[in-house]
């Protein structure tokens, strides 16, 4: 039996605890700031519980000191030196806590400590890049990389048809800073929200793509001359998410106001983000399709995996919670038994190149009820 | 020789100066608090001026006590108690500040004092009141009421296409309070940018109209049924105004952001009016279509005024400035001639109906070059 801890026992948190817990190999501990949030979850799944204030390292490495495996499911801003903390105390990690720092700069420390540790392990980042690394390796040569992902309501309400799955500063910060895409083997940069397009997905309609900085690592680690990510949402948000941040609500430069200084960000995100919070119980859906072309055999070839996930009404577990946490719980579990043991900090398309591993994953997340339907298209 | 004063020197009261010195029979001085405005004014204008801070009533009352008449310029916050000044003072007044009292609750005053104020003499309100007063007495009975008005920037810029030929704040006062409108014969109320209309005109192209709180007045002096007032701006416009309001950034209920107690519409004042503010030089037009319709000598009868003005480039005044100020310097001559002399404070569908008056002043607007062009369709 392992001894698994969970760093943050929000949705995603609560998810891989659901799971993990399940997992007859798994002793499993959650640590959260909130004792609310933790008599919940030891009421509700019968996990074990830790009261810890995660946004000090020092407390990180006290409270991941007794376990096997650490996985992490806390903010993007204090996930770097969570990372830190969890390598430092040598513990094996997983994490999805989308951090904006590189995390791979950690590398030579887990390797000193004997560390496996794999980041940006949810949906996108995570099987995206999985499956980017995977289906290169299927090809002589890979000339095209395209990610297209997104979390909605499925109730589309006036006027912004859109909730957040993951925090919403998160969401704002994928609007405001520009994108790095890769067009003829360069990175080039794009304004976030640019290049709108519009795409059919069978049982859900119509959404639009535009440009999101979301290629992340696979810009160093994958070898394509053209790399693109987008952010899918219902038509008509992308005009006004533009026009928000065109007449300055995304600042976070202080104005002066009747002679208070303000962050616009801060106002805008007081009076946003309640509209975009899912109500108790409120669907969601994940959307995602990641195409790799290039030659195999000297024949053209297409790969393409399309993801199209819908809110867990069974254990209230919404959609892009559900799709996130499981990557995290079944690479954890890869990491866990050996299958993937290399002392480092890796993106995920590290792992997915190791043989038998990207079936094994989709295989372990179909039994979750998270369906990536593969299609081949040769001599296109 | 009349003595003339104009209260506030801003755009409408420049150009009400530049019409009224260009006339032998007045002697004109412009008041304002603003040392710049003045300056440039007696500099480019010829006009004399007064130094004085308008928004203390005493400061109004000193300052008129030596003209014959007295034409208001001002904000529409301090319309009000300027009118009362005014009125004490014992002087005639022609006044365009919108402001958002009842007017015409200082007529007791005005005729203890002897004195004739003619209040909301702009173009809408304004002209749209003398044509629906003047075409309702042209007809039998006046069944219908419509009046559509819009002040455009001639270049449109997203995401707004829009800039505020006068106050923003009196703008956003127009896309949040509730639209009075009469159907069947009494007043309801309905949403701001409510019930919108794509309307085609000919030369500019489509506009789109919203209902706005316009009629003012003429709920009480016109008889007829059906009676309503729309905006006219760019298509879009009415989209982004809906989400900004219905996401609260027009609110005027301070929260708290950062410890700070901030109410959102300032901070959406700071960011957007800037961008609302014509350049230097810039142009801007006017459309407007004032449509009443009933029986004239037993047959349908549909009279319509439209009005299309344009920016003038020889005298740098915007169309809003001219379409505004010109309709009180004119009634101010027909008031300072006696041609209309009723103590009292009369909205302006109470001159126009006087015999021959609407008739001049449409003749005296066209030949400043402010053209309504008039259809009468009958037996509809």
């Amino acid at each position: 039996m392992k001894r698994a801890i969970i760093l943050g026992g929000g949705m995603v948190g609560s998810a891989m605890a659901r799971d993990l817990a399940a997992d007859p190999g798994f002793q499993v501990t959650v640590a959260d700031v909130r004792p609310p949030v933790l008599e919940r979850l030891a009421a509700q799944v019968g996990v074990q519980t830790v009261h810890a204030d995660l946004g000090d390292p020092q407390a990180v490495g006290r409270v991941v000191a007794d376990y096997d495996l650490v996985l992490g499911a806390l903010s993007s801003a204090i996930g770097f030196r969570t990372l830190r903390a969890v390598i430092e105390a040598g513990k094996s990690y997983c994490d999805i806590s989308f951090m904006p720092e590189d995390a791979t700069a950690l590398s030579p420390l887990a390797r000193e400590r004997g560390v496996t540790a794999v980041v940006d392990c949810g949906v996108a980042p995570g099987v995206s890049n999985m499956l980017a690394g995977y289906g290169a390796g299927q090809l002589d040569h890979c000339e095209r990389l395209t990610i297209y992902v997104g979390g909605l309501p499925v109730e589309r309400r006036w006027p912004y048809e859109y909730k957040a799955g993951f925090s919403p500063h998160d969401v704002i910060e994928e609007y405001t800073r520009p994108s790095r895409l890769v067009e003829g083997g360069r990175v080039v940069v794009r304004e976030a929200l640019s290049e709108p397009e519009l795409l059919d997905f069978p049982g859900l309609g119509t959404l639009e793509a535009f440009n999101t900085d979301g290629l992340r690592s696979l810009v160093r680690t994958l070898q394509a001359p053209e790399m693109v990510e987008k952010t899918l949402r219902y038509p008509g948000h992308i005009a006004l998410m533009r026009a928000l941040r065109e007449t300055g609500f995304f600042s976070k430069e202080a104005i002066d106001v009747g002679g208070v200084r303000v962050r616009p960000l801060d106002v805008t995100a007081a009076l946003l983000f309640p509209k975009w919070t899912f109500a108790p119980g409120e669907a969601d859906l994940t959307v995602m399709r990641v195409v790799v072309e290039g030659r195999r055999q000297g024949t053209p070839t297409r790969l393409a995996w399309d993801l199209f996930d819908r809110y867990d009404p069974k254990t209230d577990t919404r959609s892009m919670s559900r799709v996130t946490a499981f990557p995290a719980t079944i690479m954890a579990r890869f990491v866990a038994e050996g299958r993937f043991a290399h002392p480092g900090v890796h993106p995920p398309e590290v792992p997915a190149r190791e043989p038998g591993l990207m079936d094994a994953m989709l295989a372990e997340l179909e039994k979750r009820g998270v369906h990536y339907q593969a299609r081949v298209e040769s001599g296109i």
